[in-house]
């Protein structure tokens, strides 16, 4: 088990992890209690099929993250895996990433999301030097979308008929959050 | 030579042809010619150093073709390449793609870009069948977004500090248009 | 769809094309309707066996244009593909290619062969630069070898147990054009 | 920067860490501060050139981490990067592997690497399942003989001139440990 | 048939040959015969299941002789194969390779293994520029370990667990042959 | 060294090995050593510069000998290597294959390239179960054309300028030999 970063919510110790394989019963349980809703967020839900996709997911990740295609941590509460967080489609030459994440409905409304998405963001503006940080949320998930307003993020767009799944489209809309302490000019 | 489509404007012949590598010289010559200009909007300009890596980015947009991954067409105005247009980004499981294109200054403000663009989007739409069509224009190149303007495309987004390039960061918007005639559902 | 040469027979209109998946039903209907008399000179025929992997070897042909190693035209007769004509044996350095070629029986005798071929040898001596053109026909097949020797060709082998198919031995004849206007010595 | 295992030692803070390329700088400085020491037992030494050297060697073992190849650490003490510490020759079917390490002479004697060969043995046995633990050591290399030695591993080799470096010839000797309470059988 | 050495023992003729696809069958009527006894000491010999299977394998040790990690000769009596010796784990920069070998029970007892690898040996220090010629034999293995020792091998390990088969552990010990005549300072 | 066939011919042994590494140096003096001669009919002596580029052909062969692309041996009269012979263009499917062959001049006119190739023939129709051998020998080549002549090939083609070397054009003939004993149909 490598850790990332620790902190304390109430009693609880929250901690952001290496992705390891050792983690894909836990997050498959999740995967499989919370279903129904992550379905109508996170299209990869249903490839998500057995603890041995998610194994395999994890190893990929891994992989990618060794190229530099991604940058994922698993979130665990009390050492057990229960969501992730990532930036992916991270841009080297214009300085910008894109930020996913989910998380168990049991641990939902605890301020866990908020704290970890503000340690990635310090990661990737002090470390990763990105000038700006988007996040995709669909139009409508006010829940999904209070996150980013809550942390100075601003609305950059609004897609029509973006993802097509299940015989529907649906619209979704960007925030970006741009780092102001970088130096490059805008 | 293998032509696409061939159109009249005023007394010339334009067509629309697959990228050959025989086209190489007439296409590095206008990017020579017009290096200044085109520097402004299109990143890659800089790396277009000779006839020689014109002939090698064609070699390449040919197997990009095949794969499926690009559509891209030479503009050649009485037989001499003049510009070329295209879709990337094709997005084969939501139906999107984005549009590409640049002209010689020579032979601007004829209605070529218009009209090419106008049998793209018919491809598009009736042969590829798209759903959306997308063209990203720099903040602030009116002469840019006016072509996707007269042809309805609607805007979805403002991007902030968008791309880095020369020590400095540009804005750019995105304009979208959505088959109507599609059936699939919004 | 991608026009090389279009000429007129007759009443109907002859297009050389790009090959292109979108005419993988044509030929397989084609094949399908001639098998019989195909199988008799054509090795390739048994494989076909649906229209799937007719577009498959389409797919397959499209890359090897790319790569430069074949240099395959549709045939179409009013926008209806019927048959196709080719370089493949392409040699850079010896400056050789071999020709290749069929058609549907509908539309056999009208001249529609001896006129693409005609067009595909133009585009091999004056755009290929090629010094000559190879044709290998079935001894006894008479109707195919009537085609080079109307446009000149010359016999240079006569190749005994050429192909093995069926349980039997078969044997080829081969003849050459040379192109005249070629610089280089004999 | 992920933290596999944190202990103290009198007042100092042992961490063992993911080998991540911002380390690079760090271990090189160690390389080159010991290198006459390292030489003498390290074979790869005098390849670790510069800092990038380094850093390239860290991205092979993510790589190598990742397919579970390889499972290295780095030592920090006080965050600071003083040396390495790995499983190689990880044999899956045998369930053996090979451990290998190295430390900076600055902080030697303070008994940082038999501890930290201490988790790493507790996670080759209780993680990784293995059966026996390997080390091999140069004849006469008193001081890093010592380490098995004190934690119970067994000689079971003395290989004559088994690496030829520098124009010489060099003995080793090889300990193991066995896990006591795996259930397979000897 | 490609020959290597060939020496007479008795009234037979031994051959030392290059692996070839043609002998799949006589080696695999040899593994079928001794099946059980190989089986204690040979891993390879369950996976050998048919003519077919060994016709594979010598297809891969010929590219394994051509990249040279592999050195393997069959052995045949009277032209019939009847086993093989090898050396593999051919380490160019410490100069060392490991023998191995099996052998027909029905021709056991004659000598011509400690002749095949007296031969193999001299072929390893004077033309392949081996220093050193290691042989691992399972503890016990008392007819295995009897032609090393013949041959003046030295025992340099005793290992404990080593191959882990059928539930079971064993022990293996490895013998060395140092090159004397070899000019590298030991 | 492995020994594929071995005849004398008046007092001297010649042999037919197979291609290793050791045979480079003294291939390539012949090669200096014949350079004008052979030059006028093997196309790759001009690129074989060094006894380096002749040990990478040898390793190379020996690729194309295991994936049963090539099938070629070292002559060597009394143990020193003074050419080379071949089946190349192997066609499994049709079961034909040519053959090539070159001697150094020192021990040309003792009839070893008729008797090695008779060797070869042999190999090919009874063990490789060849149907038809083919040998291209340049129009004008009298002393190349007596060996297949000798040994009852008839001729089967006239290449009109077959080859481009050195700015001109080179016509070639072509024999072929029917396995008379092979019982599949002409």
């Amino acid at each position: 088990m490598f850790v990332f970063k620790q902190f304390n919510i109430d009693r609880h110790q929250v901690s952001l992890l290496l992705p390891e394989e050792n983690q894909a019963q836990a997050l498959f349980e999740v995967v499989e209690a919370d279903r129904n809703e992550l379905r109508k967020w996170m299209p990869w839900v249903d490839d998500t099929k057995s603890e041995r996709s998610e194994a395999k997911f994890i190893k990929y990740i891994q992989g990618q993250m060794v190229a530099g295609k991604v940058f994922m941590l698993t979130i665990a509460v009390d050492n057990m895996p229960v969501g992730m967080i990532d930036f992916h489609q991270i841009n080297q030459s214009d300085h910008h990433a894109e930020v996913g994440y989910w998380l168990s409905q049991q641990v939902q409304g605890l301020g866990i999301m908020t704290r970890s998405l503000k340690r990635l963001i310090d990661y990737g503006f002090n470390e990763m030097k990105l000038h700006k940080i988007l996040i995709q949320v669909e139009a409508g998930n006010t829940k999904s979308s209070a996150i980013p307003e809550r942390l100075g993020f601003i609305k950059e767009a609004e897609f029509k008929d973006q993802i097509y799944a299940n015989g529907q489209y649906r619209d979704f809309v960007e925030f970006g959050l741009i780092n102001k302490a970088d130096g490059r000019h805008s």
